[in-house]
Order: structure tokens, then C-alpha cells, then sequence
């Protein structure tokens, strides 16, 4: 016998302060991004075309903002999250650098906040993850925090500690992705005339289109994000679970919503910031999920005239169109086809002055 | 409330000689043509080996012409046929420059024919679709013709214009791709002895293999190919359609049976026109595709003794094996297991003069 | 009518010492390696990242040895094993020069051994099989035998000749990998402190994890393999088979236990043997695959210490969890939960003498 396999860590193997190296780094290739549009359909103008984002001054298309989300998040998963009881939100992330296909992934996390729950079996902790590539860049930074159980309940809680968490990315904190100049932006090659001028605080978009989540879909996704929760992979084992199935990693909708969203939002070219999300329900292999959009917020930037940013709120539902835009009901609860909600930060390119590039 | 989600364009919206562009570029990396070649099982040798394609004077493997002809048909579809109560047909689809790992594929449509039905509530709409790389090759065009909803039937009918749809693409427009080769075409690597000259006219081939569709299979690949027509991925608003679940893209039927025929024409190396096709009938996941082949012509090139072409008819069934060679009953109707009759031309390596290369 | 489709070789077309060219040559790229990673999950350092490979003297990360014996091995299925009745096994399997995005793969097969069956109607056929780069370099080798029928049982039988079979690959074969140096091996990088020191002859490991397998997985890896074996892709001819379904290629089985084996042998980098395995069930899609290993041998490796050898069974059940070590029960007979039982020798680092990388 051995106990060689991991195990994941418990309540206890936490402290304030503890750096976590995540295992292993991630090369993410031309291959990855290839599978991450066909399993999404993104058609946003930076991932669909080299010559589109090369003529906005990126060196090429990049990789999504999101595919590199996921791998982080994916590789803090057995440190962080194997024997999490729930994931309980995040914030305050942010995507610096670009990747590029090629670029290789190194996560680490600090934890920054540990509070024993009062029942004494479980505890929450908070961790700000941090993506880099090869160079030592950031390519995305995030805070989570999940409840963990105990190993045993009877050893001592430490100093409760719990961090600030900022209601959403501060708009001096957002880095644009290198030289980035969108003079030349070319309206009839993105497929949509609405520019950030175009979209008010308030206004709700309907993204129309649903699309069914198949089990293979998911999994492949979830395991190109190198993510080893078992609920998502083992059909056997789930059968004795609360769901009595496997459930698709919550950043699979995440993705499906942001695809979605082209169809409205089509020049929301990339996020910059995820202000923060809650997984409302969970998703089962063939939900069909579909979404909308809430504008939050307008926001310049500053020093810019040729770009701007939006501030969304993206709800996905399962099984429900969203004419009718489901949200919460009269009493503040979930509406029941609710399963994801989002708020993040897109960039959208601003209107010339002086002339109307509609 | 916003109407910024396309909803596509309706008869109304169409007027002779009108130049569209469609969104987005599409950059067709390396990762698409494996992902292809794992959806549909191609082995064919320009696109299964770079040292074959080499030795025969192209650049590399170049991109399978079926994948940029669904990348340039998908990037039509949110312009032309969203709002298509049918596809009528496709003629006269001609490759001309290969594509390769990392060409940017830019994809423009011209109206050349409007046709009000007598009903006055729908109208046919012809167009030539052109797809080019960056450098502004043609890499593909095409004339389709779709049936389209009036946005207001009371609307005024356009005068009426029917393009003229030529049988077969004419051997005079058939186009080499690039400095094409084949003195040193290698048969036993190739995987078949048999060459232009051991076709005959009215050949029938029995191509053998069946493969089942999958519905994460067609949804990825038409993901891949950002066709974004509902159809195809909403299983849970199928459910009030005609058929009552997802219907798979034609083109991937296509797809399917030209990997099938490697079984029979395995020296077929490149499809370099379409003739004209019909989607006799829809098929859906689960279904499981048999293909056969008859040659229609043999076609000898104009000042090449290296390389020749044959006119294919490619048919495709479900659920049903293609020993008995499905096509029509005596009565002139379709044969219930065909789901797709092909016209189509590809080149094919002559026998050497003066020897015998099997 | 044509006979231009393949029908595979039966047991009178082989003969001792004939030599067999597999078609199609097939450039293993970027892309095949990241659909590989998204259906296997696979984690392992060299494989995961272009850093961890460079830093360890290879040129960036190879393609995972598996995937290039897949690929071998589904070319030399036309030829070989179309008409098998059954695989009979497979041993002295020899990883040699490491396969990089972009190689070519030629396969070519010799026969070694051919005995017919006492009732006259079928026999054994040994091939060797050997895959080589586009330079010639040998990238895998191995032997393996099968069951195949004779196309007429009144043919005569051949001098019965049966070659041997080495329990294991002697450890003097064993080739490394390029400029293989691990004296900077990043154990936290690598996600395991367990070295080849820690690795005892008898040891078993529980890799806990379970993956359920899903139809458009082992289908689009069996299509990237080109392997053509109709009973992984004929779900209704299926239907009449003796298992009325679609049988999963008993090769994906051995990926998806080489994955789940991360989990206790994160630092076993790279197979470099297969001594031998047993494909001791059938998998079909549904099933969800366990997999647990024991070390049979720790082997030094002649004038190396930074690197040693590990000799593994690894063994994968379906539907049930390997805590309990499922294998043989008392009587021998295999336990009826395993699929597969695969003897095979992979690298792992050293411990540094005089200091605890740990």
C-alpha cells in the first residue's frame, strides 16, 4: 500500500500568508485554443483572427482571456479544492499580460484569509491565485475562497482572518493587453456596429441563442484545464452523490455565456476583469443554456479616446430562453432556470470623433 | 431592452448585385485541422503528412478544402440563411489556392439572383459566396440559394433575376493547387495502387465503413466553423420543431462521407470542385453514416500527364450499409436511406507512362 | 461494381520475414497533442509544459509516447488486424527517439511468426511493427500477434514458425530521451516529492480518480489515431454483434490509465517500454475506468543518477474503485471488474545524492 496518490489538503494544512506552488505548468498551445473555440464557438475578432488582432498591435490572436482563467484556476484545484464542500464566490480578478499560443502557465497562490466555521468541521479560506508566463508576467490574478472540511474536528481554529473583498476590479487597476491601438478598428470584419458609445447603464440584451452542453464537452474542456475535481469525470461514483450525476465545472458556463454573448455584444473584445460570479444552480450534461446581458456600467478609460470599457452583468440560465430576462423574482430569490451571475469588465472600442465608422 | 442581437436578414433585406461582408476573419490554425481530422477520421495524404505534401510541391499539409469551405458556408450563415426556411442547393463551388496552417480566411457574398414565390410570404435569394486568405487569394467560391421569409408580406416583390447555375464546374476553371507535382507520388505510403487510369465511368464503389454521429461530434465541428445556425445546437427549443431535437449540419454529412471514400479512392487527394448537392434528408446524432461512390466521368487535365480529375457522385445513407448501392427507386423518388447525393470533382495521380508504379 | 475498397489481409496473404509499408504517413502536430491532453487529462511535466521539457535537455515537449504508439499501431490496422478475430497481446514495445509537434510517422511491419490454428480455418500472425521519423530515427517499436481468419480453409498451411517473446524489455534496450539531464528537476513544479527512491518492488497504488468514457471521446481519439477498426465506430451494425454496441479500442483504455496514474506517480515521466498487457474485458462507452498500480521492479539505470527505472502493473477496472486492488481472485481467474492489465517501464528522477530535493 501507499499513500502516494494526493489527497488534497484539509482546514487544517491552511495559514495566513502560505504560498502554494500549483503543480504542473501549463503550455497552451494553437492546439488548445483550436478545441477551446470548438467547444464554445467564440467569435469575438482578437480570438477568431491573427490579422485582426495583429492590425488592434497584438502580436497575434491570443489565447481567451477566460482559457487562461481556467487553467489557473484549474491547476489551484488539487491545493486548493479537492476536498472544498463548496466554492463559495470570487473577486477581484484581473488579466494583465496577454497569453499567447505557446506561452507557459506557472499558478501560485497566497492565502489570505483563514475562519474556522462555528459548527467546528469546516472552514472557510481565501486565496489570491496568481497565473504567470515563462517571462514571470501576470496573466491573471484572482481571489477565491471555498469551505473546507476539517481533518479533525477537534484540532485548534486559528485566528480567524478574513480580507477585504472589493465589490468590483478598480478601474485603475485595469491593464490593457500590450500595445493595443484600435484606430484601425474595422467594424465590417467584427460583424456588429455597436460601439461602447452605443450602450447605456441599464440597457438588458437578449443574446438569443441557446446551446445544449454535452457530457463530452464538458469533460474534455474541463480536463484541458488540467481541473481534477473528481464530480465532474466519474458518472460511477456520482451515482451515490446529492445529483446523482456528474456536474459541469461551473466555468464550462462561464465560457458558453461569454460565446453567447457575441451575439449582442459581438465588440466586447476581451474581459479584463471578473468582478465577481455566482454559480446560481448547478448544470448537468444535456441542459441547453442560454444567456443575457445587463450593462452595469459605462466606463472611459482613462487616456483613452479610441477605447472604452463596460462594466456587464451576463446571466445564464438552463432551459429557459431569455426574452423575459430571468433574474431574481419579486421576493429577491434565484429565478429557478437561473445557473450563473456574472459581473465583469469587457473592453469595447469607442466611436471616432469627427466621423461615424457605422 | 436592446436590439443588438442580429436576427439576420429577411427577403426584403436582399437587392441584386448587393456586396456583403460577413464577420468575423477566421485564422485556421493547425489545431483546427487536427480537431478536424479527429471528428471525421481523414486520411487522406496531402492532409495527413507534410513530408507527402512536400514531395509533392505544396508548402505543407494544407488545410482539407471541405474544412475552409464549411469555415467560409459558416461565416455566410449569419447573413444569408438565418432567417432560411430551406437551403435550396450549392453549384458551382470551385478551390482554387490551397489554404495552410495559420491563413486567415475573409469571406464576402454577392447577391446575383432575387425571386419572389407566388406566395408572396417568401422569396429566393442566390448568391456567390468568395472566400480569400490575406493575402487576398481566392481560396473558394461558391453560388448557394436559399429560400428566406419576408419580414412584411405585404412588401413589394423585386423584379425578378435567376442567376443561370452552370451543371458542373468546367474543366477549363479547375485550378492546381500550387505547384503541384506528382512524378514522385509514392503509392505504397499513398495506401492504394489503384490511379486515374483503373477508374472507368459508371464505376461503383462500396466504401464499407459506417460511423455513428455523435452529438458532441457535429456541434464541436460546426462550432469549429462558426456556422451558428440554431439548429444545430439547441436541443431543448427542438423539442417544439418539426423533427423535435437538433438536426445536424449538412456539411457535416459531407465531411463524413468524403473520409468514408478513402476506402475505394484513396489516391482522390484534393476535392477541387462541387458540382451541385442535395440534402435529401436530415440526419441526427445516433444515426450512423454508410457512403458509396460512382464515377461520373474521368477527366484528363490539359497539358498534364501526371494528374487527372474524376467526377464523383458521393452518396451518403443512414443507418443502412452500401452494398446495394442506395439511390433511387424505380419509380424515380429517393431511396429512404440516402441522405446526401454529391456531384463533385477530384484530382487523382496518373499511372507513370512506360511503367508501372503499382 | 469495384473492389477498390481495402478488405484488409487474411491469413494466407502473410508470410515469415515479409516486410509491410502502412499507409498513410501522418504528421503528429500541436493539435493532435492537445486533443490527446483534453481526452485524457494527462499531466505529467514533459508533456504538460514546454518549460519543464527544455529545462530537462529536450527540444520542447515531446508528444506523449502513447499517443505515437497509437498512432503506429492504428496504421498498421489495415494490413494487420482488419480480418483479426482477436488481438492476441503485444510485448517488447520500445520507445526510442522522442516524437516532437510536427514529425512524420511512417509504420512499417514485419513478419516474424505465422502457425495456424489446429482447426484449419484461422491462425496466429507475429508481426514487428516499427514507427520512424521523417529523418529514419526510430520512435517505438513492438510485437505484437493476432487471430486471423484464412480466406479458405483448404489452403495449405504454412511451416509453422513462432518467435520469442520476451517477458520484458531487457533493461540494456532501454533508450533515453534526446539530451535527457534531470539534475534541475523542479520537484514542486512536478507536483509530487516521491523520487525513484521512494518506490519500493510490491508497493500498490490507488490512483483513485475515475473517469466515465463517453462515445465522441474514444471515437474522434481512435480517428486520430487512423485507426479504422469498424467495431469502435458501427454503432448499428453493432446492433448484430455479439456485444450489440460499439467496443472502446482497447488502446484508449491504456491512456486513460496512464492519466489517472498521475495521481501517486506524478514524477513517472515518460514510458520508454511496454513488457506486455492483457486487454482482459471489453470497455464500452458509459463505463467509468479506475485504475491502481503496483512497482514489480525498481531498476537503476547503467551510469546514470539522476535517473532510474520503475517496472509497472498498472491495472484499470470499470465500475469499480480501486482502494481495494481488484486483480485476480483466489481461484486466478481475473477479478470481473478488470479491463486491463499492462506490464510497462517508465523514467523517473533520482534523489540528488547528499542533498533532499524534497
Amino acid at each position: 500500500m501507499s499513500n502516494k496518490s494526493g489527497g488534497g489538503n484539509f482546514f487544517e494544512d491552511f495559514h495566513l500568508d502560505q504560498e502554494i506552488i500549483h503543480a504542473t505548468p501549463r503550455t497552451i498551445t494553437l492546439g488548445d485554443q483550436a478545441l477551446y473555440n470548438a467547444i464554445y464557438g467564440s467569435r469575438f475578432p482578437f480570438i477568431s483572427s491573427d490579422e485582426f488582432a495583429r492590425a488592434a498591435g497584438l502580436e497575434r490572436s491570443p489565447i481567451d482571456s477566460l482559457l487562461t482563467f481556467h487553467v489557473v484556476f484549474g491547476k489551484s484545484v488539487p491545493n486548493i479544492s479537492l476536498n472544498a464542500i463548496a466554492n463559495l464566490g470570487y473577486a477581484d480578478c484581473l488579466f494583465k499580460a496577454p497569453t499567447y499560443p505557446g506561452d507557459t502557465v506557472n499558478a501560485t497562490s497566497r492565502v489570505i484569509g483563514v475562519k474556522q466555521n462555528s459548527n467546528g468541521k469546516t472552514g472557510t479560506v481565501y486565496v489570491r491565485t496568481t497565473g504567470r508566463n515563462q517571462h514571470g508576467e501576470v496573466l491573471v490574478e484572482f481571489i477565491r475562497w471555498v469551505m473546507v472540511a476539517k481533518r479533525d474536528p477537534a484540532s485548534p481554529a486559528p485566528e480567524p482572518s478574513v480580507p477585504e473583498l472589493p465589490a468590483k476590479v478598480a478601474l485603475e487597476r485595469i491593464v490593457l493587453p500590450g500595445e493595443l491601438d484600435l484606430a484601425g478598428y474595422d467594424l465590417a470584419a467584427a460583424g456588429s456596429p455597436y460601439l461602447w458609445e452605443d450602450y447605456t447603464a441599464g440597457e438588458r440584451i437578449d443574446h438569443i441563442d441557446g446551446t445544449t452542453v454535452e457530457a463530452a464537452e464538458h469533460m474534455m474542456a474541463t480536463r484541458m484545464y488540467q481541473n481534477t475535481a473528481r464530480v465532474h469525470f466519474d458518472a460511477h461514483a456520482a451515482q451515490a452523490s446529492h445529483f446523482g450525476r456528474r456536474v459541469v465545472y461551473g466555468g464550462h458556463v462561464i465560457s458558453i455565456a461569454r460565446s453567447l454573448s457575441f451575439n449582442g455584444l459581438a465588440n466586447a473584445l476581451r474581459i479584463i476583469a471578473i468582478n465577481g460570479g455566482r454559480h446560481v444552480a448547478p448544470l448537468f450534461a444535456g441542459d441547453t443554456v442560454y444567456a443575457w446581458s445587463e450593462v452595469l456600467e459605462t466606463m472611459p478609460l482613462p487616456g483613452r479616446d479610441d477605447i472604452g470599457a463596460l462594466r456587464l452583468r451576463t446571466v445564464a440560465t438552463k432551459d429557459h430562453a431569455c426574452a423575459d430576462y430571468p433574474y431574481k423574482n419579486a421576493d429577491g430569490a434565484d429565478h429557478p432556470a437561473v445557473v450563473l451571475d456574472l459581473d465583469y469588465t469587457a473592453l469595447m472600442p469607442r466611436r471616432p470623433t469627427g466621423e461615424d465608422r457605422k
